[in-house]
């Protein structure tokens, strides 16, 4: 079945498994796609000894790459490829070791060829890590490989 | 010899080494301190298989540990702890597999307890990758362990 | 009867209200305060020819202003006095000449002395116009003139 | 003469001053241009009795509406049209009633339709007042009415 059979749910689990699937960095650190739906992706990470400081407290370079993954997942769910222009990311709660953090990407708008994401991260206990916005521009091709063949 | 006599640029390497030693993030993906100044850092990281995605341009995540892990060392280089309270980047030029990236932060304002540093990315050739700026703000104790006694 | 004494939602309008009445440059755009709780406040803004260009599009610092306006009234709601340190926003949709923007402020964050907030503004149709997300610091002193006397 | 016989810089200018004749937001604010370059503007504002709260301090709106005008007039300044997409402010110093505020705009980058400009608020007696960093997207078209016929 060709990609572009796939409805909506299924093209966007496809296009977030495929990116996955070639993500060295997210798969490095332990990042796991929980799910994904056109314009929406989740993912989650256990906080590990190799991302903490001395006070056990994560880095806030493995939060900002946990919600980037999860904002690439969100506005690249309709295999249209999307790059990231700029992100910001506003700190509430730290991070410690053994949390398991889900960031939660949602499209706010997708106009022309850019678009705006939130995203949000929590810990297991429901208290907010941090608030991340993207914005990113969308690229000739596909992303599934074959897509549209 | 007791952190409080050291000088500037003393107290500043010395903060720095102490922050990166207790680092396991920055340490783990390889980052590197090439100097540290009062209100100002550079650090070094080279591109690995591990950093990457399937067309070999490095996580905007990896991108952003980097200059975070320069701004980290500029904004706590007087010995007074700082955490990052909202972090932007906006990303120029890919970095690849096997670039060296080079991030360099220097600070823009301190005031108070709050602060303000441009971080800039850029690979061995000289071009821009990313745009970094950062907004700290001062806790209590020092970041020298000993520091004061 | 003294500030202290009132309610939380009787606070934050009267916060606002006396901000409002020291801020010239709201209300001579015409920003009306539209309503305020702890944490959140609602502010609206009628696109007038002064504040758009030749092709009839408000200016961005105009959506600005209502947003930051919005902002201010949300994290000064409990008497306590917060400056805004940093801000960004994200522009969706144009704003034209005769569109009645409504801002609405939300705390997501309140900790220590710093504060995350997020406004939405939208044009009357209910499209997006912008996202906006500032950051506060809470200063000595009270909002009230009179607060705790 | 047609607008694309201009050199570079009478160009800019050209393109700024049209920008300036149809922009009444910032006109009736009262910013003048100061100059205009490729990729570079400079405007200036006097802070007046409708821009100050009770405090006499300038609202944070209308410092960001003057950044956003330097970085149009930079961002447009080869008479190819780019609209604001995000933008970015970070509070350093309070502008007060009489200073007359500098902003300057500087492009850090322009590569295929999108731009990165910084821009820096300045009072006269040089202290910092802002940073502003804002991203821009290129749309059809050209600033010059009369452009390329």
């Amino acid at each position: 079945m060709s990609a572009v059979e796939l409805s909506g749910d299924a093209l966007a689990q496809a296009c977030a498994q495929a990116l996955l699937s070639r993500d060295a960095a997210s798969r490095s650190l332990g990042i796991a796609l929980e799910g994904a739906r056109p314009g929406w992706a989740r993912v989650s990470l256990r906080i590990t000894e190799t991302m903490v400081n001395g006070h056990a407290i994560a880095h806030g370079g493995v939060t900002f790459t946990l919600a980037d993954s999860a904002f690439a997942f969100a506005c690249n769910s309709r295999n249209e490829p999307n790059v990231a222009l700029q992100a910001s990311i506003s700190y509430i709660n730290a991070a410690r070791l053994g949390d398991v953090l889900i960031a939660e990407a949602q499209e706010r708008s997708s106009k022309g060829r850019t678009g705006v994401y939130d995203i949000t991260v929590t810990r297991g206990d429901g208290e907010l890590v941090a608030l991340f916005r993207g914005v990113c521009y969308r690229i000739k091709g596909t992303v599934l490989e074959g897509a549209g063949t």
